[in-house]
């Protein structure tokens, strides 16, 4: 991740970054902009500080990573990557079994903004990511994780076989997804987990896939080979809410 | 424009590509012009449900790539669309319960395209989408699709409630994905379905929801506001697949 100034596009994502609390450093609004949502934002601006600058459209256009700025783009302090502690004390502040995101290669960024914002849903308590073959926190994947970057940590590793062999000692299993695997509904996946997704072309690669407990297989009857990546990631990890809350139910803790 | 081989130039293209009997989803019609060819031209279009579109000289200057478009581009679909009547077809073929995707204005063709990838996984018969405020069968969703769009049957239908209404008639469930909706968990959704998913920015609407026997919600527990549309479609579509595999198991057709 380049450590320059991070920029913010279009209205939700710069909503929900004031809302987290982000420092906005700048706001660039499109001259004549006069609507309800951008003058909130305008307003939230002016409350924390930041300078308001409008702007013409040319000059979003050229500043817009995304081309989808929808005639607002802020300039906030880089999102950081986290510590993998950091991923693992939230599970323990909250009293909750850890529950991961494991990212083996995820390349598109509009993949990886869409399961970071699963994760943030599925009450995933962090996101990781390698540091090599795999998209990093750009501008594309903020927006696409539709402010869940402001809420769910991504840590960024260098040796992923190495940090799940290492956290498999803190007695978290891993389930890799994988089409010759187990039917994900016939697997306990109610403990301490961290759910494993390849690759968009390669899926999940050999030597991380040997480390893992379980191979998860979502069941399909179309003729097409392979979900998209991102909606893999969000029907495992909902099987995942699914048992806990299953579990929960049969143990009585929560009615109905 | 990406998927610029659906683009068609010019008087005679056109005429030419309605001869044809290519889908055309759009027609933009240069402001002012009257002139019987254009007049004809529009005639076609209106006659074959596609949507006429009257814009600036200076839009068409933009679109074009001949810089020959002589006040008139066409956009063909990259697909045939089906009938309504094949995708029912199809589940009786298959002595299955219909389930069908029903699209309440998807706008993002990737999503559009990997919630045909999805329902093709999950074993849909079919996807229904709107001819306004939609993406249509552009290249951008076909490739996205993965090749999805080969067998799972797409129908483009004038008015989405009043075809949920006539397929309501057939003894079709009609269930909306809304945060404000009952747990999907809690839902019978093992028969004859249609999964309505909204559009990304406003969900479902008023009028189409108002038609649906259910309001699926898919539990969430993170800071956010909502999954990527194509997730959340994803997710609703394998819960369905999930309660019809339960059931069968229950009844003893399948052991496991």
């Amino acid at each position: 991740m380049e450590d320059r100034e991070y920029i913010i596009e279009g209205r939700n994502p710069i909503r929900e970054a004031f809302r987290a609390g982000k420092t906005i450093d700048r706001l660039y609004v499109q001259e004549g902009l006069t609507d309800g949502p951008v003058l909130a934002l305008i307003g939230q601006a002016k409350k924390k500080d930041a300078i308001v600058d409008y702007v013409a459209r040319e000059r979003l256009d050229q500043m817009s990573e995304t081309g989808r700025h929808q005639g607002v783009i802020a300039h906030a302090a880089a999102y950081e990557y986290a510590e993998l502690e950091e991923i693992l004390r939230k599970a323990r502040d909250k009293g909750e079994d850890p529950f991961l995101f494991v990212l083996d290669g995820i390349e598109d960024p509009h993949n990886l903004g869409a399961i970071i914002r699963s994760a943030n849903l599925c009450g995933a308590h962090g996101v990781i990511i390698p540091k090599r073959r795999a998209v990093g926190l750009t501008a594309i994947v903020a927006k696409a994780s539709a402010g869940a970057l402001n809420y769910t940590p991504v840590a960024k590793v260098n040796n992923l076989s190495q940090t799940i062999e290492s956290l498999k000692k803190e007695g978290i299993w891993f389930a890799a997804a994988d089409m010759q695997g187990e039917l994900m509904y016939d697997l306990n996946l109610t403990g301490p987990i961290g759910l494993v997704i390849g690759n968009e072309g390669e899926g999940v690669s050999r030597l991380v896939k040997e480390k893992c407990d379980f191979n998860a297989k979502i069941p399909m009857t179309g003729e097409i080979d392979s979900l998209n990546a991102s909606v893999a990631a969000g029907v495992l990890g909902y099987e995942i809410v699914r048992q806990r809350l299953f579990a929960k139910r049969k143990a009585g803790k929560i009615s109905g």
